[in-house]
């Protein structure tokens, strides 16, 4: 209950990131429609497909996948409201992660897969939407840069599923899990935390591209 | 009988279109063939892959994906011809369209899905294609932005279940679909009707990306 | 058990290659493993999903995942050394595509699709990974344009998937495509023997871009 109030939360919110990014390329009410239901819904989508969870959540929910649609609409009638209180986003983003990353974990310990699964499991509901949202507006995949996102999403898996693993009551592993995840995603967007970033220098690249057309041209 | 003609004449045209983006890529052989298929099944494959209906198409049946290989192949033979009649191509692709989204909505219908999913069926089947081809070419994906595309596929869609949903007979449901969605989509052609477009004007766009920057430079 | 070798080695390799593209990009750690995983293992998932042959490999065994991560990470490390020995590379790579294309090959023969759907199966396992890489980094995507790469892993599906057929033991049959495979691949490489390439002329390119035009500004 608790779960699908914020879950209705967070495919809100992020269908409205979606539709923003589509307005940035110009794109019409289908694609507005496509990239907010894509970024909401794609996560849980591609990770159901991966474990063969059938069916998808909103094939047998329709209604999530019409709550994305209108919010994608609604969206192009409030960009500029959107845009002015971009704080509000990032705090709902940050509800929707954690509240995905939960879900996904719990999906993979229902079909009672190993504990590496279940994380990946929670990685993939929480961070494919967004990356499905920017491959295909074309961006540069903010997940794989930006601050500690993928990595909240893992820890927010992990410990929901050793809270569930030691029997604890899961209304307990779940509000636990929101709230030490929120503040740790909160703070690492206000601290800048990020992961270290694996960086070629332009001298090695040039190596490396030296190397392949080398190998090429023989 | 009527359906799989169509729907052979449709992948084929689908394949010739996707051969020809292949080309202005550069690619060769294999890469033609990759997206010339992609084109022609890749969105009926994407709808099997979201409706869990296994086996695919053109697994159960290889002859389809050896049709768009030839297809893409033959292309690159007759690549002038086929730029000199393109307008025939926006015919053969117009009922490429219709054929792919009654198919699309029947699997769903069979399946025993919400109307909704059937009309999501029948527009992931007639758009996916043209979107994984422009994926994989690295071009705009022309379906988010050019005219009534995917509206027409859910229009198809919704005309052709409303029609079986009241017992018309199936002959008659599908002859009727595709006269008046081929009339809608090639007077949307003609017309140049389109949706409107989501457009962030300049102005928010840099007030969004500054709101950005904020947030990640905390 | 020498596939299983062959294979850890296969996708060792295959990692490394991605969390070098990954480098290019500037990823964070998330973005290296996945990436580096994408790339090793990614052709494998897409096989299995248009297959409808599930559990994934990795889910089955994550600890192949663990691999590809771990080899990621560790790239990052020893990427000045990757880079001075990128033939090594090249040579890890050819028998990681061999390899990944007879594990291909036969699955789909144990599900008991028709020849066809074999060789696509080979393909795909061998080609996919590099493709996803190339997408996820923005790359134009090499296995389209590159030496011979695809056309190997469907000689050698095509290989194994006969001597299979006329009863060859099953070792017999693995380290003669694997030899002769290696051995084609290498040719490939080292005399620059490629597919031909469709390339349509500026002209042309020109002639359907004004084509385009008209028929959208009707």
């Amino acid at each position: 209950m608790l779960l699908t109030t914020l879950y209705i939360i967070g495919i809100t919110a992020e269908a409205m990131t979606g539709a923003i990014a589509a307005g940035k390329r110009h794109m019409d009410w289908f694609g507005v429609m496509l990239v907010a239901s894509a970024t909401a819904i794609g996560g849980g989508t591609v990770r159901d497909i991966l474990l063969g969870h059938y069916p998808l959540g909103w094939v047998a929910n329709p209604q999530y996948l019409a709550i994305t649609c209108l919010a994608g609409l609604f969206t192009t009638m409030v960009a500029k409201w959107v845009m002015r209180y971009h704080k509000i986003f990032v705090i709902l983003d940050s509800v929707g992660l954690i509240v995905f990353s939960i879900i996904g974990c719990r999906i993979a310990m229902d079909m009672g897969l190993p504990a590496m699964i279940c994380v990946v499991s929670a990685v993939v509901t929480g961070v494919f939407g967004g990356l499905l949202r920017d491959l295909i507006t074309r961006r540069p995949p903010m997940v794989l840069h930006k601050e500690l996102y993928a990595s909240v999403a893992a820890l927010a898996g992990g410990m929901y599923y050793t809270m569930m693993h030691f029997n604890y009551p899961e209304l307990i592993a779940t509000v636990a899990t929101l709230v030490i995840g929120f503040i740790i995603r909160m703070a690492a967007v206000q601290l800048g935390w990020r992961l270290p970033v694996f960086k070629l220098e332009e001298e090695s690249q040039q190596a490396i591209a030296k190397a392949e057309v080398q190998t090429e041209s023989k």
